[in-house]
């Protein structure tokens, strides 16, 4: 799943490169979902006295809103980051509105003196309002959403790689020699390739209580040859199929 | 998971006894989630023009609104029942504006012409308005959710059993003997116990695809002594913890 972010000042026309965006990645065959970081402290999207509302009022810890054309899942509080890109298994999802993660970065802004205080090491191209009278800024190429998506969305399939296991990038299993957000920076520059990240070369994933355990590749050639050969015992097996086993659910 | 179902007419009383219901499920210690089916056709939570109907429009098939106190996962599509039961992980679900399922019901009502037409075999209580002026249907207890909801808890508490592997009751493993429907009405009525049920009895859980696989009791042995054989090799191994296992990610 490859996962980038969109950030800038308000109307500096984040909201509106998405929008270019996520047609043109979906035109090219990719299932893309996104998320919207609101800094707003007012922000309730739910109706004050709806019966969702009333439920939550009452203590409900987390509340589905089931419609005929929507299904809505809310939750009353802030989860972080890790833990939304969890819900997703989208090829594609934007974040709109965070700067602190180690995330592949599209910068959007209104005028060159936004730029400069915004600028990190992240970023790979510059795009939003400002890109009407601006084509490049210290290298970084800058895009018009509107007139050049097309150019926008090749820069992203090519820049754009899996995320990382963690992405506030201080967390780091170390196996590659060095932590999360070094490592992204050398996938995002071309140094690197992404494989040699064992968290993602890993076909075999393992989580106990609430931690992910990064596990080596003899290991999880142990796991994945044991378990396998327990299912293939069962009819119509597929080994191509993802196999999910949970134990003291 | 336990998980109960209140329907009924409009203005019965529905939200107002789930209202009762949730704290005095709290007060008792459980974690409680609940869902509101939502009838009306013209049901959308999101207001026109945000950011994040914005992202819809494009094409987004799934967005997270990210506020600082509340977190909403927003899909453009109604999913079934079973899909969104999946994603609790609660003591205690509750189902607004469901009727069709197997799950053990609360009918509220207004008038007793309202209750004849909508009795079905899993309604183990009713309440709402019409209790203000009746306390027993055809050998059905009628509680008031607003002056006895410790009683109507301690009835929850009683009938409400582990949800059943499929909530609509006509797929089914047979071991038990029986299909779902008649398996969980007979739990209702205190004619079986629910620890025949193969599926709520196993502690592994396996899914191949989109499928969840009903493995007999020998096979769930094999798969859990080699997976919790292989992991207790990890440091701080706890064979208590939760353990999942993904293949195939």
């Amino acid at each position: 799943m490859k996962v980038f972010s969109v950030f800038g000042y308000s109307k500096s026309g984040k909201t509106t490169t998405i929008e270019q965006i996520i047609p043109e990645l979906k035109k090219r065959g990719y299932r893309v979902g996104s998320v919207k970081n609101i800094h707003n402290e007012g922000f309730f999207l739910d109706v004050v006295g709806s019966n969702t509302w009333r439920h939550r009022q009452a203590g409900s810890e987390m509340v589905v809103a089931r419609g005929l054309k929507e299904t809505d899942i809310l939750l009353p509080r802030q989860l972080d980051m890790e833990t939304i890109l969890g819900y997703f298994n989208h090829d594609y999802v934007i974040v709109e509105g965070v700067s602190d993660t180690i995330l592949p970065k599209i910068l959007c802004a209104y005028e060159h003196e936004e730029i400069e205080g915004r600028l990190n090491d992240f970023i790979f191209v510059i795009s939003g309002r400002i890109s009407n009278h601006l084509s490049e800024y210290n290298g970084i190429p800058v895009i018009n959403p509107l007139s050049d998506v097309k150019k926008l969305v090749d820069l992203i399939e090519n820049k754009v790689a899996d995320k990382m296991p963690f992405v506030n990038g201080l967390e780091h299993c170390g196996a590659c020699g060095c932590n999360c957000r070094d490592f992204a920076l050398r996938v995002l520059n071309g140094e690197s390739i992404q494989k040699e990240c064992v968290f993602i070369k890993n076909r075999v994933s393992v989580t106990i209580g609430q931690r992910e355990i990064l596990v080596d590749s003899l290991f999880e050639s142990q796991l994945n040859s044991s378990i396998v050969g327990l299912l293939a015992q069962l009819d119509n097996f597929n080994p191509d199929d993802e196999i999910k086993i949970s134990i003291g659910k």
